[in-house]
């Protein structure tokens, strides 16, 4: 029986409540956030699929090209972190009746610059009217060697913990955006928002650490909060020391200077790097890598046995992130 | 240029001018509802994805297992008219945050029961947070045999034009959910409402007729405009009787005494029947279908060369049909 007073369910308790005992066998229990399925040739598909609807995911008022492209790319930053080669995708809009065909100009125009880039085209759709906010739901196909894909669930103690790119990007980012915080530096507040409207799906990089990282997922709902969604899928625990976060030249004076913004690093979202557990012995692989796909990936912490996330500080002492670093409008 | 006075476009033309530029080899032009890739020994996966808002495409208020059970069915009536069998799904949901959890219980055992039914797990998703009305979107996986895909592209000069079932329930039981039409006899308004909530994707037909049918599709925006589709996509006409609609013991009496409902068997959507052409020399085994799989398959007209469609009153003179016979809330 459900108490009245018990507080509402988080997303990952509704999903293992209401729809796990629901998942096929290719659904990996709905831990992994995409299924497999057979596909031609010794190869399996990949299938994932994300939402993104306007004041949540996105300010209203966003440019409808830059709508799209993070669209398509969060998807994409699915199929990499499991080593997937992108196929193809599926798109569904419900949009305001108001809308008008230039905003839908502007939305085709950001998917064709995107499919230019990561050379996948669209497969199908709908469209519906919605009298409510703009939502839009795409599913991307990637495709995977049978065997190769990287899984949240194999994570092993004694295993390095990496993230590629730098972190915290796109939580100042969407800050600068809300005018929470201000940098005098025009160009940097520039690539802050960048980073938070435009992720950069990893995917040369997840392809070739597919035979290498043992557990690997996308950095959306912030570094504490994953890196916890893989030490669970993977019945381990895991260490971060909170010096080794990589950060970019325009983020790094807010967050080694203000807790807030070390906060928004290590627990803000939206920042698509790739974050994966590999073995010690693989340093020397993944350091060229690094020089191969011009990604940079840096050592933060160490997987152990146990449960649960912990960060250290500079001075070695444990430090309390929020796990709610995500800021919604 | 844009003129000022230009009504807006429709969703065909929306598509037409946006996204089929956008579309892949698989995409099939985006005419077909569904996207081909390759599968496993000799298969292909036929994919599609519907999405269906509260408000538009469900009353708000309908029961959370009702909702469920459409969502799935609709897109598995678009695998039902290219002959495929269901694999599986994908889910995304944008719910209010009101909505408790007793709805989503609700909204899981509908999901539950028709997995049962149709032999169909679900794969993965995403769920969201969405301040407007319960948005939910589903893209569903069937296999066919290579090859064996039926289009909408296929139809021939010749060809009769055939349907499953009957005609114009759903927009009748739409109607008396409205309090449009009055009906004495309950048995028969349940009957009309559950033909509007339920949706039959007619499965097992569809895979039989691949390789008998030369063009399908399931009826979803009404007859007419549906035909139009086939038609435009095999670059053919149809001539539809209207006297030989197939209707159910409660669409009847109102069909054929009031001018209004015949139109709503004409011209309403939310059938999910099947729609199809097939060549002349078919007819017995047709029939012989019929019997096999316990779904009516009724012959209404024919293909002929030239462009669009043309229903004829019983006394053999041309009906006009409003081309937007489906009801918006």
């Amino acid at each position: 029986m459900k108490n009245v007073a018990d507080p509402p369910l988080s997303e990952f308790e509704r999903i293992a409540r209401f729809f796990a005992p629901l998942a096929a066998p290719g659904a990996l229990g709905l831990v992994d956030d995409v299924a497999l399925i057979d596909g031609p040739s010794g190869e399996q598909y990949v299938l994932t699929t994300d939402a993104i609807v306007e004041g949540v995911d996105f300010p209203p008022g966003t440019a409808p090209d830059l709508v799209a492209q993070k669209l398509l790319r969060v998807n994409l930053s699915d199929l990499a972190a499991k080593g997937a080669a992108p196929v193809g995708y599926l798109l569904v809009t419900a949009l305001p009746r108001a809308l008008g065909e230039d905003w839908l100009a502007g939305f085709a125009a950001g998917l064709a610059k995107d499919q230019a880039t990561y050379g996948i085209g669209l497969l199908g759709g709908d469209m519906s009217a919605i009298d409510g906010p703009i939502s839009l739901t795409l599913a991307a196909i990637g495709r995977v060697a049978a065997g190769r894909v990287v899984l949240r669930s194999g994570a092993r103690p004694g295993d390095l913990v990496y993230v590629s790119g730098t972190l915290g990007d796109a939580a100042l980012g969407l800050a600068v955006l809300q005018s929470r915080l201000a940098l005098p530096d025009a160009t940097q507040r520039e690539f802050l928002i960048d980073r938070y409207h435009l992720p950069q799906p990893r995917l040369e990089l997840g392809q070739r650490l597919a035979g290498i990282a043992h557990a690997m997922l996308d950095i959306s709902d912030g570094l504490v909060a994953d890196l916890g969604h893989l030490c669970a899928a993977s019945g381990v625990a895991a260490v971060v020391e909170a010096a080794k976060l990589p950060l970019s030249a325009a983020a790094q004076p807010a967050v080694r200077s203000e807790r807030q913004w070390l906060m928004a690093a290590l627990g803000g979202g939206d920042d698509y790097e790739l974050l994966f557990a590999a073995p010690a012995g693989a340093a020397a692989e993944i350091a060229a890598l690094t020089q191969e796909t011009g990604v940079a990936v840096t050592a933060i912490g160490r997987i152990e046995s146990g449960s649960g996330v912990r960060v250290l500080g500079a001075d070695g002492a444990p430090l309390a992130v929020p796990s709610a670093g995500y800021h919604h409008f």
